[in-house]
């Protein structure tokens, strides 16, 4: 099958890849479009260290389930994590810190930038009719955006900050646009800010932000300098959601975040059925995101073009419209 | 009056400093006892730029309280933040948060290693008769261990470990045994493991601590190399609580705080009368914890015993008992 192959930081497209066999519990997954993710960038600069296919927000059919035919023909999205089942955490309740797990297009399984793959069936959630597969490719990094609320409840007199506006900021703002809250995404780029006006969100920019004056900071700058600008922005007792992954260490005074008594949350991943039913009753849009389509072959002009400073989201159209 | 002068990190005996004036809504408390702490240690360091009388745990005798005559002669222990009331924290319900504060002791305002001080009457509360003057003095300290109870509700099934037994740790580690939580101290002096297995409290040295184990980790050994300990033995998703107020940066890798979606929560003072509760009920015993009692003109042998390494608490005997 075709594919792309991620190795020693460098991506190749590659005609001849093995088409994957679904182990037990498994489905194999015919990909029809995949989106490119900060974290996909992150791992061409050594962020994780990955060899194998990368991607993992994707939209596809199942193709083949063995032991459970009547799932196949679904039209599906895909929890990324893969549990055990067995481990501590697991057994806690707590599978998405499952101390064995695998992470597709991230850790020790092939991802979805090729046009099979493989995921349990327990990953594999139906798609609404009524959602696009444009739509659809945002669930995983749409969940990811939810996830802030499962984490911290957004009251209506908050006033809270994203910063970052970029595809994951975009995402974020439109979901707590929806809370009423009191709500200011710095956004540096012209078409971000375009993009946040046609869903009235406001944006602002750094040179004046007010200091200490946010309930809530989001930092999904996907870069290291977001930090200290949300350190500054977080009102005493306020709270700070880190959502970046980036490579490398951040220079932390934690004197002032106990005098200041800030807290840090990290977040990850998202819950999917919540994400499907935002994008079912169109309360979140996340198509005008879209600013750039390529085919397996131009993996290299789509990363380059994913890397461009205030890109938003660039697909992989894997199989025909 | 006598007193102790802190200037550029140099502190001094003075017999000559001018008795202070209660200003508008103020008392004058005559000091009977003071506690050394690690912040005071701290500011002698640089932490922070204080120039003045250092000092902020006391139990003294409201000696003059122009306006309200009936609290003369009240034994009191002192609130240390003293707030405007008009800032928009104190505005939104948050006067620990005050713009405008000034600590005593620590910020813009003196403190209580000297024979007299002036409070708020409003920072003075009553201390039960049942209560000895040497552990009221711990009532502050004793209220930041508290705090951490009103950030994280600690559960009975919860794997709790507290970094550090010195003073706050000694103090943080009563309060969480009377919640009935599995608790583990990491403890590496002889004295404070002892004084840990009288209030059948485990000890542990940091060699055999389970890495990825604990559900909230209290970080309070006052040094750098604290967080880095913490951050090891949380579990994903767990929650680090931060005590320590040390001078200088800490290195965070932030990816994998997202990742394992750990939570940091910085924590500072906590509330008195609770504190005063669990004295005045025997519920925490803190005067094992004095060592050593100087008085005021032996200021540097006391901070000397003070800074030893495994050291607990340490007086000044300002008036005589």
């Amino acid at each position: 099958m075709k594919g792309i192959w991620l190795e020693n930081k460098i991506l190749s497209f590659r005609d001849h890849l093995p088409r994957p066999k679904p182990s037990q519990g498994e489905a194999l997954v015919k990909v029809r479009v995949a989106g490119i993710c900060g974290t996909d960038l992150e791992l061409t600069r050594g962020y994780y260290e990955f060899t194998g296919i990368p991607g993992h927000e994707f939209v596809g059919d199942i193709l083949r389930a063995p032991g459970r035919p009547e799932r196949e023909g679904e039209r599906v999205v895909g929890e990324i994590n893969v549990t055990c089942g067995a481990c501590p955490a697991c057994r806690a309740g707590r599978p998405k810190h499952c101390e064995n797990r695998t992470v597709m297009g991230i850790k020790h399984r092939n991802g979805a930038f090729a046009e099979f793959m493989c995921l349990p069936l327990a990953n594999l959630i139906t798609v609404p009719d009524t959602v696009c597969d444009d739509a659809a490719v945002f669930t995983e990094p749409l969940a990811a955006a939810l996830e802030i609320q499962e984490q911290v409840p957004i009251e209506r007199n908050n006033h809270v900050l994203v910063l970052g506006a970029g595809k994951l900021g975009q995402l974020i703002a439109q979901t707590l646009a929806s809370t009423g809250c009191d709500l200011k995404v710095v956004a540096r780029y012209a078409n971000q800010q375009k993009l946040l006006a046609q869903f009235n969100i406001s944006s602002i920019v750094e040179q004046t932000l007010p200091a200490g004056f946010f309930d809530i900071v989001i930092e999904a700058t996907g870069s290291m300098a977001g930090f200290s600008l949300a350190r500054r922005a977080v009102r005493p007792g306020g709270i700070i959601v880190l959502k970046s992954t980036t490579k490398g260490d951040v220079r932390v005074n934690f004197s002032t975040i106990v005098v200041d008594e800030v807290t840090l949350i990290g977040s990850r991943c998202g819950p999917f059925d919540p994400a499907l039913g935002l994008l079912a009753n169109n309360s979140v849009d996340p198509t005008g995101l879209i600013e750039g389509r390529y085919s397996l072959n131009a993996i290299q002009k789509a990363f380059e073009h994913a890397s461009r400073p205030g890109a938003l989201k660039v697909l992989l159209q894997i199989s025909g419209r």
